[in-house]
């Protein structure tokens, strides 16, 4: 029996109206709309299973990546998904390089958030009809398969297929996964929350006040992070967290452009001898520009994005990548389901990559996980690797219908009102 | 009088069917239709004047930037042009970093396109208003004021404002427009077209024959440039590149992803002892990646578009920049209206920052001017410098009307046939 042909794909503009109580604003997005451009894939098999992915979005804009998604379309509509899994590289390299699409990118803005919501389907499809949760299937997967999924296109001069084959194998020693996750669920049981953000970059004796305070908090043993969402130039950024150093975080994150590659190195090697590393990462777009980051010694700590990467595809050749550059991979969550997804990028990354916790953690928000289908499970501060078939980025159909834009009923109380 | 206050903006999809006959196909866009997402706006102020921009697309996707531009409008619906000019600083910044809207960006990709076309019309509009063609605005204005419409964001490590006002003033010797214009125009005449491009990357015996008859053709005395148009991975591209160094090239154009500043960094290093350069540009989308490939010496021919940038205030800090660096600018043109547009910025180039014309060349393509009403004048392969006053990005309104997308005469012809 075959997967089936893709014979329909639908997309909403899901948002939540976040802002009105100004959950997740910071110096860069006074008011987001946690909002995402949902799309559902069906085929023609008699299993009726759908796929799901999204990509995150802010509010504003999401009809401009629902206008991507619907000008991809083209080219996964009526293909057969065995073809598409059996040669996913060749797909994702078309649907990436599209002659016309790719020149609004490429690889970067809408038309990349986009492929990010259909790849994220047809993983979410291939793991339901394996009966497996994504990470499962990843690392059940032999290594040639895994790799087959990677397009290594511009990233060959620092990492080959050939290299990453060896990554991938080497870690076998890890062993069944059932063990591993045992061995991770006991680690997260010890562990309580022990890492605590705060956002800084707008005035400077208010940050020094407010990391005197959490410091005191906390104790010297957890753990303080800084996040500067961009807001500073290249000096700005050191000037800044040098008066913080006294504070002993562990990283910055985001101090200044995401594009800037450079300015992040420059900004690493001026504060590596304070003991505090860079983050950065959720606005990074491809991994074009993670290599870089990772080549000039940019980063200490690699922030990938589920829904920014184009998927599944993109993010492993980023995950291997940061194994090869002895990089810890903390990824981007919170917005809506980034959690739902990065968790099982980040135990397959524990299983089959890395093999180490250390250094390595993953953000967590409370927020919005009940308009998910199988939320994450959170136990003392951990996530609990997920047991559902599936990339678990399957909404509610009741959520969709309420959040849609505008026509849903929570929008048009806005509207009216 | 003011200059009234902006109470319309239409965008209209134009796409010309160029695939048909296979213009401007290369090896990683095999079947471009030159289209626009084409911007009017207009005031309520009598003078009854419009403001046309666009940004250039290669068919599908213009929907998608056309959505961005709608996205985008809010912020110049009901604004005084008075604010916009005396803040266009502020005004840029409010255009690109809108809360939500960055986030399918920030500065890149479709929305960054559609910043370019709306703020296209701005500049045109205010030229038109000032009865100048705008590279004589930009001429005439005073480096405050000149500066005051760059966004320095991000780009201070390499250019602060302080050293941009030395460069624009410093350059003053060159003295009275018209003088240049004539010493301009008199080194133009002299000139036949002695530069060829020859398109290379898909096979290394092709493209040896091909170089090798162009060579023959034009003689030792001529200039011959090799486009790559983004084949190849870095290591790929020097050894390419070396087999092909026998014919001097002057450079290789785009050999690699435009996203890999480090990767063009390591091609310039290998290439420059075989007398070889690097250029790059059309596709790189903001004013800090080109402060990186400027900062990394990855290019030694800068390549800007005027469409993918966000317009003349964007375009302004990278001449900037590359004044600093003394790399000469030299345009990315063709596309639909590209030629119209550059032609400004290579003027106001040469008479107030570069001063120099050595190995500077800015693109021609003979196609698609007959749609625009102040159509490029090249004479003896120069363009002459245009007089009527605006950015000259103005179409005729026949063109629009019949090349709309999907509604216009000339794809409902498409559609039947």
């Amino acid at each position: 029996m075959g997967r089936g042909r893709i014979r329909g794909l639908a997309v909403s503009d899901v948002r939540f109206p976040t802002s009105v109580a100004q959950h997740g604003s910071d110096a860069m997005h006074p008011d987001p709309d946690y909002s995402a451009a949902y799309v559902v894939i069906e085929t023609d098999a008699p299993d009726g299973l759908k796929g799901c992915g999204f990509t995150f979005t802010l509010g504003k804009g999401t009809e401009v990546v629902i206008s991507a998604v619907h000008a991809l379309s083209i080219h996964i509509i009526n293909k057969d998904l065995d073809d598409i899994i059996s040669d996913f590289r060749g797909f994702y390299r078309q649907l990436t390089s599209d002659g016309q699409l790719r020149w609004i990118g490429p690889e970067k803005g809408a038309v990349h958030l986009a492929a990010a919501a259909i790849l994220n389907a047809v993983w979410d499809l291939w793991a339901k009809q394996e009966g497996k949760p994504l990470w499962k299937l990843l690392v059940d997967m032999d290594p040639k398969q895994l790799l087959s999924c990677i397009d290594f296109r511009y990233i060959t001069d620092a990492l080959t297929e050939e290299e990453a084959f060896s990554y991938t194998t080497s870690c076998a020693w890890l062993g069944y996964p059932d063990h591993c996750l045992k061995q991770l669920c006991t680690e997260a049981l010890k562990d309580g929350w022990t890492r605590f953000k705060v956002k800084v970059g707008n005035d400077l004796q208010d940050d020094i006040r407010r990391c005197k305070l959490v410091r005191e908090m906390i104790g010297p043993e957890n753990i303080l992070l800084l996040d500067a969402n961009q807001r500073w130039e290249v000096k700005e950024a050191i000037d800044w967290v040098t008066e913080l150093a006294e504070f002993k975080p562990l990283w910055i994150e985001e101090p200044t452009s995401p594009d800037d590659i450079l300015g992040h190195a420059t900004i690493a090697k001026a504060l590596a001898p304070l003991g505090i590393g860079v983050a950065t990462g959720e606005q990074c777009h491809n991994r074009v520009m993670f290599k870089q980051f990772l080549q000039a010694q940019a980063l200490s700590y690699l922030q990938v994005d589920s829904c920014r990467l184009a998927s599944v595809n993109e993010n492993l050749s980023v995950l291997l990548m940061a194994k090869k550059f002895q990089i810890p991979v903390c990824p981007h969550a919170g917005g809506v389901g980034l959690c739902e997804l990065v968790q099982h990028l980040i135990i397959f990354d524990y299983i089959s990559v890395s093999g180490s916790l250390e250094n390595r953690m993953c953000e967590y928000v409370d927020h919005l996980h009940e308009h998910f289908k199988y939320p994450v499970v959170i136990m003392n501060a951990s996530y609990m690797p997920p047991q559902e078939a599936g990339y678990s980025s399957e909404m509610k159909e009741d959520s969709v219908k309420e959040y849609l834009f505008p026509q849903g009923e929570v929008w048009q109380k806005f509207s009216c009102s």
